[in-house]
């Protein structure tokens, strides 16, 4: 399972290393199923992981963020992100991935998930109940330093007031822009925690976004709660969105939220 | 005099470069004459600096972020900052740069800037009233979107509150750790502005972190200016600090403050 996310994710990679210097990356196209715009980049590598189900006909579903639910008739479900980050690729700022998780009905029964950095090839993977490594190596969350914790955290203009609370109580924040590959710096012990509030449900996160990253988090020993501290669980579809915190030590929940 | 802090930034380029693995980044000296902790990779890139001016004898007083001001009994002075976005370099987020100017008193007759991005090479050049350029293509800001502009801002423990304000007035948000760099983006156009707002005084900008990334950002078409919406001018030392909103294009300034 976890080898054909690979190969997938490569297979994205490849492609969108390959594009022409004029492929307009940013050209609005319409607005995806999960009703954001979709940009030229998106609908790229969806269409490639999509030829990619087909051509190997692959025994799964697929829930993605432009096409929507695709139901082919089978018991698991593809969890397709195809650039997370999407206006990082755009802006050239390196943190965009392609995010693909494989599992029957909710984000706690997902089962594989790959996090593939479309800029630098760094590649995240996990395996229920097997761990998480980065290019091959096991990765493992960190235990704060008692001086303040390092904080990812969620801006934009409906980031909720309260965001600056968490950032205030950090030692030090960054906000760069890809929700999965931020949440895989938590479980490389890179930073201690990754935080989104919105005040508008329709920006908050959905499951596509997050449904690899949350395992790799969890197989690297971290955890994932929504705002009110309950262990985060998902539907897979497009409807759902929720705020969250994730977080590499239960020091780092107790002290942000 | 811009052909000589290119050779310089390229010289620490090429050294970080070939650091081994086991050299490490972050590990504390003390503190700098700044008056904040210095780690091992920036005083690495500062002895770099301060033996190429020494080798080459160059004709130029040094005002650095480690070092403090060295009167070489001259009346131009080069303005370094070794390693912006320390933290960046250590946590691996491919945002960090050195950064040099030369100027006689103050960030206002700053002559040449270079601002070198240390992860891929990125090279921003600006020559006091010949314009800016990013690896030889000249640089212009952008008119902001009708839509919103996009933003970068500083955040951390010390960010004032207000910064919400700006944070949801804006499209977008980031806050990506390296003053020069995110200046230097404003530059390029790939974003409207970059805002600091520090509630405390001793964690505001100093002059060593935007001598060269002003000149590229002001050469390109922009404005550096303070919270109360004047053009920011600072001696060059590293007693004064700022906040400060630096912008494209003047209608980004109205909306922002």
């Amino acid at each position: 399972m976890r080898e054909t996310l690979i190969a997938i994710s490569r297979r994205v990679k490849d492609a969108v290393q390959d594009l022409p210097p004029s492929f307009d990356r940013g050209l609005e196209l319409g607005t995806g199923a999960d009703g954001t715009p979709t940009s030229n980049i998106d609908q790229f590598a969806e269409d490639i992981i999509l030829e990619y189900v087909e051509e190997n006909d692959l025994p799964l579903n697929v829930l993605s963020e432009e096409a929507g639910a695709l139901d082919r008739g089978h018991g698991r479900t593809l969890v397709i992100d195809p650039v997370d980050g999407t206006h990082n690729c755009i802006l050239g700022i390196p943190m965009y991935s392609v995010s693909l998780a494989i599992g029957t009905s909710s984000l706690n029964d997902i089962e594989a998930g790959v996090v593939l950095n479309l800029e630098n090839g760094d590649l995240f993977v996990a395996e229920k109940g097997h761990g998480a490594t980065l290019n091959g190596r096991p990765l493992k969350v960190r235990s704060p330093d008692p001086r303040g914790c390092e904080v990812l955290v969620y801006m934009g203009r409906h980031a909720a007031v309260g965001t600056m609370d968490v950032v205030r109580r950090a030692a030090r924040s960054r906000s760069l822009g890809c929700a999965s590959l931020e949440m895989c710096m938590v479980a490389q012990g890179k930073f201690d925690a990754h935080y989104m509030n919105c005040d508008v449900y329709e920006k908050s996160i959905r499951v596509v976004d997050i449904a690899a990253s949350a395992l790799v988090l969890r197989e690297a020993g971290g955890e994932l709660v929504d705002l009110q501290g309950r262990r985060l669980d998902m539907p897979l579809d497009l409807a759902n969105r929720s705020n969250f915190l994730a977080y590499g030590d239960v020091k780092v929940k107790e002290a942000l939220l």
